[in-house]
């Protein structure tokens, strides 16, 4: 796991990585991100245990890789410098321009402010690690938010001593990566 | 809608957008993204009829913003350089990393890939348009899917000649845009 350490983020980069998230696309424009910056550390720590609960649920449902799992951390919740809860709002079947078919678009839409937040980290230096281990209904309750909104991204961002030469999943030989040209088809799926 | 010229794009840099896709995070490494290059000609018009079919019914559940909606068009199908279709996998209830409470954290990183893909094009001076309104049943049916995979997004990519000064949507009117600052709660939620 990326180690954050105690060098805290300044406000004005802070914003600079939330105002990346905002220019990003979204469907017929509804901006369908909410973003929950948790200040009181005893909130933070009620996050990290909910955390911990689903990594040891999701072990149990590893099967012959639950110890491999186990060894992955998720102390970045607790060390790292800011923390941020990204969310669905409410209110969202108002919205059916471009999600008449695939409401699922408005998930589409937040994750590209997610990733554009994590280039603009990475950009100034910063470490983001998006953690999606948890119970959304559990810190929907936590976090008081409305029934039809959707906590998606547990996002910690701050200082690291280093980045990894390659995906951390990688480096921890969790799995392996297939090549570019075996997802590329033509005109049809020729997938096995 | 942006006007896609008849500039061919170059394969270096249509290889150079596919690889930032490629590069992109995802949950458990998992890579959730194929990609269908549609070069058969027929097939694009195929592809176009389904987006036309939809954006009509569309139309039809927007009540008073049908006629300001149907003023939007989608020729850029049939008019950009290059069509991709992107793609979930099939097979996908194997990775439960991440995705045990969260499914779809599939959604969330083959997004991250497109948004990368946005990105990547833009810093070429290449448009990028992302459309969703089509039946996703059909255009798998049209395109041989597996059917557990699901197709997401309809990529036009290419040569443009002028980007919009801000989001086509607003130069258009049709919404407004809500301010970062509206959008951010401390340690709960509270939006309205």
């Amino acid at each position: 796991m990326r180690h954050f350490n105690s060098q805290p983020l300044d406000s004005a980069t802070f914003k600079k990585i939330l105002s990346a998230a905002h220019m990003a696309p979204s469907v017929g424009l509804m901006q369908p991100w909410r973003f929950i910056h948790i200040t009181d550390q005893s909130k933070r720590k009620d996050i990290w245990q909910l955390v911990d609960n689903e990594r040891q649920l999701t072990a149990d449902a590893m099967g012959e890789k639950k110890e491999q799992f186990l060894k992955l951390k998720v102390e970045g919740v607790l060390q790292c410098s800011e923390l941020l809860i990204a969310a669905l709002p409410d209110k969202r079947e108002e919205h059916i321009f471009g999600r008449r078919t695939l409401p699922e678009m408005d998930l589409a839409s937040l994750s590209c402010a997610i990733q554009n937040m994590w280039l603009a980290a990475r950009a100034e230096g910063i470490g983001m690690g998006w953690v999606s281990i948890f119970d959304p209904e559990e810190l929907k309750n936590l976090l008081s938010m409305p029934s039809s909104s959707k906590p998606i991204a547990i996002l910690c961002i701050g200082h690291v001593d280093k980045f990894y030469d390659k995906p951390m999943l990688l480096e921890e030989h969790w799995t392996s990566e297939a090549p570019l040209e075996d997802l590329v088809f033509e005109n049809e799926w020729q997938g096995s």
